[in-house]
């Protein structure tokens, strides 16, 4: 199917995946002057002035707090985030990260050959319950996964309704009992005013010594201080970060120096296959925008995400 | 149900989840002179001689080749090892090897935070094709947990016989297709005079640029030389190896020193909760013991393992 006036930007630059996914789709890409749909590549601060003809502004990241920030959005058209794209990749890398932090792969690297300390401190995913905060998109995609290793999986949303896969569903309102039952703990919720700090030396208390905690959605989810405090003090086992606070921490932070918190460079989805991911989602989208139907992940500035 | 017949010793040490299976079995705890089954805990090293009546051996090693080596093994009774026991710790740690290399874990571990050097070398396991090598036990456990990762399992085996959760099983005599085919690899043959040295420059040759190796079975199926100098090479990404040989690398193995091979320190089912693996599989022994029935685990010492 051909959809003449299907026209779209691709900007800041055409990136190939994404032109092969607007053809695909029977639409033509163009100047931003002759555009009504900007795909748009970049951060909040080089965003161009909208020419009034563009219906639909396709965001590529999936956390768009600092769009949100600048001002950016606007209610004269639709706005879509890459919500969901991205679920798979970040679910695979936070398993990652849990079985490395469990497995004691980074203390390997570090210890080398370590009898006494190692072994000991090796956990398994078998019977252990994780608790997945934010469970949307991500939690679907690491659910299948966890319980494929023999965990039981607590989800926790904003709603409570059921995630396809976890043994329990519950409210955010209950995030408390979730910690509390949880053996582990994975963060991937967006970051809002309501999941700021989420974990703090409050709710850090709620875990247990043996417990790992995996980050792969937004560095201020967490109390970065608090952290580093459960760390050093010993009342959880460890840490796995894909997202910081800054980002990347400073060179003199001192979370580069606490053994058991392990640090990867925002890698869950890695920049250089980031559009391979999005295009299939792209693609869809512009056939229903096509067809006029609701598109997906359309962005609700009032709720934040 | 009681077996006062069932006198089962426990040596070098009275472990207490093997004595836990042995009362839960119905069956009696006694010194080896007294004892028709002996469960051994150790080497073959301290092997002690044994007494007539001991009908039964239950070894609780899964590799037996030092005791085959030290011909303690004889044919007035019957041998078991703990094949198969420890399989879902095998197929934990083998995942966790390979997500930690494909999502280089160890390398954000050793260099920080690198943009340069690390997203262009995360890889996925969505879509890439894994050969499991000597896929029994460990691969029964492993398939499901790549497959529910979005991976492609091919599974190789001594009869060829259908691998439950690999979408092809080969006979170990097409060995060279399934690496051919394979994105990953993953050893979990026991170590026998065919399997020695499985990986070495040939075969390691018919791996990709962005192959990963992992070895959670024993350290004599991989010709170590080759697989450094495949490292090195760059004619295969990366190695991860819960088992060596010799276990543990001397101190100044040239292997140590390449940023691209992860070692762990034998901890696929770390000592410290071996028996608690164990004890379900013994009890089960047990049972089919007292009623003559085969015993699972039996050793053929023929076959080696």
């Amino acid at each position: 199917m051909s959809y003449p006036n299907l026209a779209v930007a691709i900007e800041p630059v055409r990136d190939p995946c994404l032109v092969e996914a607007v053809v695909d789709a029977g639409g033509r890409v163009v100047p931003l002057a002759e555009a009504r749909v900007l795909v748009w590549l970049a951060g909040p601060d080089t965003f161009p002035s909208l020419p009034d003809a563009v219906e639909w502004v396709a965001l590529s990241y999936a956390g768009i707090e600092a769009y949100l920030a600048s001002g950016v959005l606007d209610d004269r058209r639709l706005w879509t985030n890459a919500s969901g794209f991205y679920a798979a990749g970040c679910a695979e890398h936070a398993l990652a990260l849990l079985l490395a932090g469990l497995r004691q792969i980074p203390a390997s690297v570090l210890l080398g050959w370590n009898d006494a300390v190692i072994p000991p401190a090796v956990r398994t995913l078998r019977g252990a319950t994780v608790t997945i905060i934010g469970a949307g998109g991500i939690g679907r995609e690491l659910a299948p996964r966890l319980t494929a290793c023999g965990a039981r999986v607590i989800a926790v949303n904003h709603s409570g309704r059921n995630l396809d896969g976890a043994d329990l569903t519950l409210r955010s309102t209950e995030t408390d009992r979730a910690l509390g039952e949880a053996d582990h703990v994975v963060l991937a919720a967006p970051s809002t005013p309501s999941t700021h700090h989420l974990l703090n030396d409050r709710t850090l208390g709620l875990l247990k010594p043996h417990s790992w905690v995996v980050n792969v959605a937004r560095g201020p989810l967490i109390d970065q201080a608090a952290l580093g405090r459960a760390l050093r003090a010993g009342t959880i086992a460890g840490a796995a970060l894909d997202v910081t606070d800054p980002e990347p921490p400073a060179d003199d932070d001192p979370l580069w120096s606490l053994p058991n918190l392990i640090v990867t460079p925002h890698i869950a989805n890695p920049a250089p296959g980031l559009t391979r991911e999005m295009a299939p989602w792209l693609a869809e989208n512009l056939r229903r925008f096509a067809a006029g139907e609701d598109l997906v992940a359309r962005v609700d500035p009032a709720r934040g995400y």
